[in-house]
């Protein structure tokens, strides 16, 4: 098949693929970072599927093409991607672009390295320790042990893993048969990570106990124990309490104390979702949210949400300096992890994680890091608060935004009442036709692409709106746009 | 703290990001790309852990830093991570840069996209689905399912979760209590990731069977049944079998064929983990090695290994149509997957994944396969067997190299008998002083930055290499050198 000749050559031009990606790198930056992130442009560039299908040909022939053709798919493929830089995107919890984050992440996708060993990830090794252990200084711990996992989901996973381990170290070998029923608690605002967890580690859904909130949404600590009697009676034994710091919906805050003074008080493995609230340890103002999260035994932090480093960015972080990060995920494969290294084995940290090939997620958080300071990073978080401030003073102004909850943390969740509804409360189809609001008022957004924000039905609540401010490139300008066009896209509902 | 003043400008300055973004990115092309490609260059810039830490000063600190010093840290960065991009780099079953690949990742970086919804990731819904369906018709399934994962291991658990979750649907509430004690095969040469699939899932490891192989390493049927007899008269319930085409160490391909007999006679989920030899379905040559594979019931395929796309690329392909996927996984989360969307809800994917956030893996795969097409991708692993032919043939033209399998695939597993152990095979401490030859190889290779070669101990052989051939830009004067380089560096063992 293959001449002597033509393996002699490199089958690869590096030259032509050099300048194709220089070109590639000027179309992603003129429409993904220039265009979208102007205000005088669309967010999205809302396609019907089929249309949308028609219009990429995302069809995988037998033959390539051009260059020219390819760079054209570059463009296509950013025109008709939703602009998650753009400061008009307030849809989920994660928005806007740091510049040296990203720098790091073409650089990681550049080195293309796996970091399980030093020998081949020695840089990355090095910094992912010294990444993480700076997260555990913000939450409070002078030693531990932790590891960047794909996403808030998976870290919290391994908390529920870790804690499984630590009260039954068989069930490693022997499986969950070896092990009573167990038992976990979150409350009843806790993301759903809790529940895939409890259905990928065999424990169960219905083993989840789902605690009590108050009205702002936070775990109530004294239901917590109720529950914690209710499994026990149910024969079930009680190994983890998932808290959270910053609920998905809500924003709310467990009250980590309380929490930790059943924790402590049971023996029990605590656990702090702070995916998404994580970040207020970086502000001096704030950070008094999460006290009492040194007295955890496991915090999951997402960098890629509230800190803009881009996906995926999440760490779970350990209190344990026994080394329970190895010994519970270890599988110790000999062609990876040779023990007649010439180098300091316990740096390849490889076998803490559940994966094998593991991207490296350090570098754009430690990159945007060295650019801001943690003084930046402090600086951010403050602002996304003080907007918050004045976009619930705004909404307090005007006429037809009902704020569901006094905003605890950067999510403010709203309904807007359009003029029809307004001073019908009491009718009997009130509510079902203020369901129908924020899902046409989306609708129109999404057709129009001038913002984006989500809403949802929740807690026996009808649909509302979830507005999350968090990017730093937002200025109140932004604010005031987005309650206008709120007003403006449901004023004649 | 913050006046009006200051919120209404935002806090980023694009042009300066943009800016930085560009510079960085002629960083990356100077040093990771053209130097990094260079064979003139190391591949590795050997340093001892205290020293590198130093030079790279990672502590992060108060304040930000000069665009000028981050600059350079991007430079060192670069420098000091090895260039598995290099055509001397046959380390892991990764290697090599395919631009256009490279320029997707760029891409899905600077769009930064969550793969959950149509809504945020229109794009991306459709295309992750064409190229799944791409997959599939090559493993030559015309219908069926699957998702992109974190990595192979991951998609090896998607297997064993949703093989339980087929034969025990209430696994997903109840937990593994409310089961017997299951059982799973796989072969003695199987990857590791069964292990952690078994131990993070609540299955634990003894229930892990550990099929025998023949000399080839590949799984032998009969052991097979033997042991699901035997699994039986412990009292475990088979229910997964595990095969592999493309073991990692050997890169034995098992008979596929003979194992679906088994698994279709017994009722058994029958999984395919091709995450290393996948590829070899692009080859009309060597698809051969993967006969019987359509009728697996899942199948894991990672285009971050020989196919180039970079890391990470994995999927777990199913033959499934009911829905298996999502009805295993969903937690329908009212936030995130509405249902009084005004679009298709089937298009909100997410819920089919045990992640929240999902990193967008399919766009520098389908880049890379419009640019190529399915002949070019084609082309790459012939090419890749054509120089482990010549490999092989020049390893037994020269003195000193001993193979130890005849490859199957791309994997090359050899001694290299150095002068002073030639002829001494029976000598009582011929072993030990073998055993010692690889190690030292490979750190002097390490230190010099010549080359990068894995080796490892298995199956009761002493040390071994295991090179591994894959990258396009390879040509027989790399093979050449591999084979001189390793002489140079053993000649006075
Ligand atoms: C046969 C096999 N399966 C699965 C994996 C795991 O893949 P990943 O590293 O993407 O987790 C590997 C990795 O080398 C492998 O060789
Ligand atoms: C509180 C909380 N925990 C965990 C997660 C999951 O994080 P990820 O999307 O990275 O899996 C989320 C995501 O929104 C979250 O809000």
């Amino acid at each position: 098949l293959y001449g002597q000749q033509q393996l002699n050559e490199t089958f690869l031009d590096h030259g032509e693929g050099q300048q194709f990606l220089t070109k590639a790198f000027q179309v992603i930056l003129e429409e993904v970072l220039c265009k979208g992130t102007d205000v005088k442009e669309k967010v999205c560039d809302w396609r019907e599927p089929e249309d949308l299908a028609a219009l990429l040909d995302l069809e995988l022939r037998e033959n390539g093409e051009s260059q020219h053709q390819l760079l054209k798919r570059v463009q296509d493929v950013a025109k008709y991607s939703v602009k998650t830089n753009h400061p008009r995107f307030f849809n989920q919890l994660f928005a806007g672009v740091d510049y040296h984050a990203l720098a790091g992440r073409f650089l990681t996708e550049a080195l293309n390295t796996s970091q399980y060993t030093y020998e081949v990830a020695p840089v990355f090794v090095l910094m992912e320790e010294e990444v993480l252990s700076k997260l555990r200084s913000l939450v409070g711990w002078t030693h531990g042990d932790g590891i960047f996992c794909p996403g808030g989901t998976v870290s919290n996973m391994y908390a529920m893993n870790l804690a499984r381990f630590r009260a039954f170290p068989e069930v490693k070998v022997k499986g969950q048969w070896a092990l009573p029923r167990l038992a976990v608690f979150a409350s009843q605002e806790s993301h759903y990570s809790v529940m895939k967890a409890a259905a990928f580690q065999g424990i169960g859904t219905e083993n989840v106990f789902k605690v009590n909130v108050d009205d702002r949404g936070c775990m109530n600590p004294e239901d917590l124990c109720e529950k914690i009697e209710l499994a026990k009676s149910q024969g079930a034994v009680p190994f983890f309490v998932h808290a959270t710091s910053g609920t998905t919906v809500k924003g709310a805050f467990d009250p980590l104390e309380s929490i930790a003074d059943i924790c402590e008080r049971l023996g029990l493995w605590m656990h702090v979702d702070a995916a998404w609230g994580g970040s207020v340890l970086l502000s001096n103002e704030h950070r008094h949210l999460m006290k009492g999260v040194e007295r955890a035994d496991s915090v999951t932090w997402n960098p890629h949400k509230m800190m803009l480093t881009g996906l995926q960015c999440s760490a779970i972080l350990l209190k344990d300096t026994t080394d329970l990060l190895k010994h519970c995920h270890c599988a110790d494969a000999t062609y990876l992890f040779q023990q007649d290294k010439f180098y300091d084995k316990s740096l390849d940290t490889g076998d803490k994680s559940i994966q094998c090939g593991r991207k490296v997620d350090c570098l754009k958080l430690w990159l945007m890091w060295k650019a801001v300071g943690s003084k930046g990073l402090e600086g951010r978080v403050d602002r996304a608060f003080a907007h918050v401030r004045y976009l619930v003073e705004e909404m307090k102004r005007r006429e037809g935004f009902q704020l569901i909850w006094e905003p605890e943390f950067v999510n403010v969740c709203f309904w807007f009442i359009p003029p029809s509804l307004r001073g019908d409360e009491n009718s009997p189809d009130y509510q079902d036709r203020l369901s129908k609001v924020a899902p046409t008022i989306k609708e129109r957004m999404m057709k129009q692409g001038t913002m984006m924000v989500g809403y949802q039905p929740h807690g026996g609540r009808v649909n509302f709106f979830r507005m999350i401010v968090i990017s730093p490139q937002v200025s109140h300008e932004d604010m005031t746009f987005f309650l206008d066009e709120i007003e403006r896209l449901g004023k004649d509902l």
